[in-house]
């Protein structure tokens, strides 16, 4: 086992690992921006290294400044959280280069999966279902066009390389092609230095469904069962839930099997997810692969009683999965809602600042994972999610009563936060019989 | 089901029965003394009516206070949470007279069990194995003497109406007798005003084994399983368990049996609490019944994910169990550790004060039960416990790791507390072994 792990990230994640970390005896090196110097990530670790200015791309993406306090600091392994570096294949293969462990998947699977066209290529010659669409990346204006036209509109231009719902137009009709394109590809080449695009067709208000995935270095994997992600703002998940409502045992067991052989078909290692969307008439298609840890992890460890982020740890020292799939036991429910400091009714604009005021929730089938304390301050220069609060009851009904008494309870005083608007959706009539899709937001809570 | 419930109680059992309420949907109605206005529970009840001065006499304790501000605020019922008036059997049939539901069994049962020595004279004739000692109380120092000469020594002359640690005093040989049981008499007196006693055979470090009982109002009766409570500081428990290390599931069937026999015996209605002494070669006796919901129940909430004060709000209500004993499923490990404002250096000395800054533990595995927040004031007046911090793993060795994580992670700044204590327990060989009786304390953490 590693005796000395970094954590190439900061916020609630990086606390998340040091807390395992700690559970585990192995020593934790945080890494901090000049502006995170107080953050709670650097004052739970066991060391902590500045890596330079508040910019992210200074510090949380500079390559350079964190290997060095990697190597530094005499470290084993790095985990990279999620977001910032988790995703870079050339980070992941720096750290093979020197000779620290990359607490995921090897540089080249991410790069796979990474290059979301060719993902779903490598998918479909594996016999997993993918959405009807161009097969890779499309040429130009003229090709999308003929390729919407056979499969029916409406269709999503997409960025290769994209995600967090940049770099995306929807055509409606054939007259709605060329600017749809054009949009979606000057998108992407500003946000990813990459303006190529794949097309597919467009599953109106489908649900987003996840399975976690659990691979080790010797071809074992198993999943965790699904997460249902569908209540989504501009394509960002802002509450989840494990089980989905909608999911029975038999489909469980049929989409987990196509995750497994899915992370199979890439030689998967590490933990990962395999975004699904599934269809009101029950099909269901391969839509990505994350190759990290994701934000709404606790909901299935929740449900399943297993660290996701230890069994990460484990697989990169080389162990074996410490359980087989018929170990694996989804019990109760989980609801996850994401706290952001934003506000909802200025079009969720950001709201850094200062904390004056702070309690947190508790008491039982609680969970909240968090950075925050009172005095801190919530910098502008990071994502705005705050705290992940996390719910599990022995049913839905306990884990929705649970999760509509502790956001009630949640006061940060200082900065606006999406708290209320939380607590709005828990009252729906459709959240509650969890009859949703991820037209849901938009549906109830008013288009933006 | 109630529309309203009043919690005669204060601190962290307040706080913890306010929030399953909120759970059902009960409105809320916390009372408090006036040192207690800035208490959570009162923050976090629907309703607060100030009941007295801070003298718990005068206030907790003032049973006409409380039904004035049960009836003024039209209640259904009472939750008296534990200590307090919970095992007081007027007051359970003075809120019975004003038909307001007592949740907890009937006063006749709490009177029954509230007599130490009827109890275990009930159970005896029940054949529930209790320890060799008097059959009743005792008359005199010579009809004591008699008795333990028969029995053996060491015997344990102890309180009929005691609790707590009072009115207890150990007679090694026959010559200790006398002062033994004037001791502990003149000490019952001052403590309940009833110097009667009971003499018992010690049984020399046994462990303190504990069933946590449902009993629904239609004779229908389960247990959740054991806690194994026998890290005690002075007759008091600071360290609990779930499940017990030592106890396997033949001897946990048994002992659960005789526990549900126990609480079928007293027609026992509600939660309650069987307690047993384990001796080393397996025989286990009574010892005693609480007819309340005890301080470590969240062990057995996190093993079986029931939670318990919903089942004794079911059950008052005149719910049916929902759980059968087959559906009961032991799922992990959970540990407590009680954490107190008292100085482990100056002998457990009570440390009141205000708690100028405080960073509690969280993440995954992590709950913490407690009515403190930075800026408020622990009061000299009441008990010392500020928080429980609850910790739950797959198994016993990833329960111990989180709870060492988390109670590292304890921040209280402004009074002193034993969180460095448990911290130390943590480290002992005997205890990660699970090796311990209620010698434990004395053996390895010096006598007081």
């Amino acid at each position: 086992m590693f005796n000395k792990v970094l954590i190439a990230n900061r916020g609630e994640i990086a606390v998340r690992i040091i807390r395992t970390l700690r559970d585990m005896g192995i020593v934790s090196v945080a890494v901090y921006s000049e502006e995170d110097k107080s953050s709670l990530h650097v004052q739970l670790a066991d060391e902590a290294i500045c890596i330079g200015p508040a910019k992210s791309k200074d510090s949380y993406l500079n390559i350079v400044n964190i290997l060095s306090a990697a190597t530094i600091s005499g470290v084993d392994a790095i985990h990279p959280g999620f977001g910032f570096l988790s995703e870079n294949p050339r980070f992941a293969k720096m750290c093979e280069e020197c000779k620290i462990k990359f607490i995921g998947p090897s540089h080249s699977v991410i790069d796979m999966m990474g290059d979301k066209s060719k993902a779903k290529e490598l998918m479909s010659q594996n016999k997993i279902p993918i959405i009807p669409g161009s097969d890779g990346a499309v040429k130009d204006v003229i090709e999308a066009k003929k390729i919407a036209d056979e499969i029916g509109y409406p269709v999503l231009l997409k960025a290769a390389s994209g995600g967090g719902g940049k770099g995306m137009r929807i055509a409606n009709s054939s007259d709605e092609i060329k600017k749809a394109f054009e949009g979606a590809a000057m998108e992407a080449k500003s946000s990813f230095g990459d303006d190529r695009l794949y097309l597919e067709k467009v599953i109106l208000n489908p649900k987003h469904i996840e399975f976690q995935i659990l691979a080790d270095e010797y071809g074992n994997v198993i999943h965790l069962g699904e997460r249902d992600c569908s209540i989504q703002r501009r394509n960002q998940k802002i509450i989840e839930e494990a089980p989905s409502p909608v999911i029975d045992k038999s489909l469980r067991d049929e989409m987990g099997k196509t995750a497994v052989r899915a992370a199979k078909a890439v030689g998967y290692k590490n933990a990962g997810t395999i975004e699904f969307l599934l269809d009101k008439d029950g099909s269901y298609y391969f839509m990505e692969m994350n190759t990290r840890v994701q934000v709404e992890h606790p909901i299935t460890e929740m449900v399943t009683g297993i660290d996701i982020i230890k069994e990460q740890i484990k697989i990169a020292a080389g162990e074996r999965l410490s359980h087989e799939q018929k170990d694996i036991r989804i019990s109760g429910h989980s609801i996850e809602c994401r706290v952001n400091a934003e506000d909802p009714y200025r079009n969720f604009a950001p709201t850094p600042g200062n904390i004056i005021g702070l309690h947190i929730p508790s008491g039982i089938g609680v969970r909240v994972d968090s950075f925050i304390y009172q005095g801190c301050k919530v910098s502008p220069h990071y994502d705005s999610m705050v705290a992940k609060l996390i719910v599990h009851g022995r049913d839905r009904a306990e884990a929705m009563s649970r999760m509509k008494r502790a956001l009630g309870e949640f006061i940060i005083d200082g900065i606006k936060t999406n708290i209320d608007y939380h607590f709005n959706i828990m009252d729906i009539e459709n959240y509650k019989s969890g009859d949703y899709d991820t037209g849901f937001i938009n549906t109830y809570m008013g288009v933006d």
